[in-house]
């Protein structure tokens, strides 16, 4: 087969990593060959290990660097002061205009965790709570200046990411909202549960308990 | 290898289920073969055809049978009145109850999607939909008698499901919170999320469009 990639070195690193993002996307990690991921590139398979040294190496890498890009990508594009809310504001924009561009690592970051070895787990874990922390510290400040009120600014963190971060499983380019409008959405949604409104929980009539055992079985 | 399972129908049915439900989670489907899910149950591999014709329709009846126990459930939970902030109350806690029980399920239920065939990907989008559509449906009523107020009831449905959901993505039994503790935090995010809160945008210093840009590269 021809090689397609040009014989430029970075150009052949990047043809690999966009074909092993397609592959792993499609059939999952443990499906994907070295001889397809070699095919799709349009190089022999042992000129693979120029760039990586086995399978494992490949995913934690893909893995590794995306996360790498998007800690460095936040660290410029968040605010070093201001209010809580301009923060949070900024972080949300941030985060949804990163992730609407990059669903397929996105997707793999989730779903190939499981693939990863214990120490290459330890260490994608410890970027991701990283990650977490930075929006942590925005919540933080915020409920110490009074402009949030959270009960549980960890699990508020888990919550903000998982909604923002779910935009990927659905969004199509071209479609009804633009990323400036999924933004502006998405950041009134994330700001109103910050601010927490009202705290009181709502009566919800009796039996609550007895319909939902019988409903989960 | 003996038959582990127990000579009746429904257990090795349910034990097949099992069996699938760990090894696809553990490897995805496309890695999983029907040799290992028979070894896995202690069966002939050809006594699987007992139960499912092929591979493909083995994930499907997976996937489907979590969504109609899921819709079963529901229906059973709901509130059929009420106010519509007692309706979220009701519909969020019933969905966190249902999926910490199921991580397994619901893992694969969104990673797998990519290896349905067209109209069996059809049938569960459908059945997603319809599950959406109650979440919608009180989300409508709320911002018709003024209780909501959201810009978008189509974005906050899928937000809402993104944040419930994603508390399958790190809870472990046992952990600092029970599922009360967690459904009172989330139903207090949700309905503060709903509830809309002040609708201005916070004003953001300028540059903003440059940074981000940058940021992304």
């Amino acid at each position: 087969m021809a090689r397609i990639a040009g014989s430029s070195g970075p150009r052949t690193e990047e043809a690999i990593r966009r074909a092993g993002l397609k592959l792993i996307a499609t059939h999952g990690y443990a499906a994907m060959s070295l001889r397809q991921l070699a095919a799709e590139v349009g190089i022999q398979q042992g000129s693979l290990y120029n760039y990586f040294r086995n399978k494992q190496e490949f995913l934690f890498d893909l893995i590794r660097g995306h996360m790498l890009d998007l800690h460095a990508a936040l660290d410029a594009a968040l605010l070093p002061e201001g209010s809580a809310e301009a923060r949070l504001t900024r972080f949300t924009e941030f985060h949804v205009a990163y992730h609407v561009e990059r669903a397929q690592e996105v997707f793999i970051c989730y779903s190939e965790l499981r693939s990863l070895e214990p120490d290459n787990l330890a260490a994608v874990v410890a970027m991701r709570r990283d990650y977490e922390r930075k929006l942590g510290d925005i919540l933080d400040h915020g409920c110490a200046t009074g402009e949030f009120r959270l009960s549980d600014t960890r699990m508020a963190t888990l919550a903000i990411l998982a909604m923002l971060s779910g935009i990927c499983t659905w969004y199509k380019p071209g479609g009804r909202l633009s990323t400036d409008g999924l933004q502006a959405i998405f950041t009134g949604m994330v700001l109103a549960l910050a601010r927490g409104g009202e705290t009181q929980a709502v009566p919800v009539p009796a039996r609550r308990r007895g319909v939902l055992r019988a409903g989960i079985g």
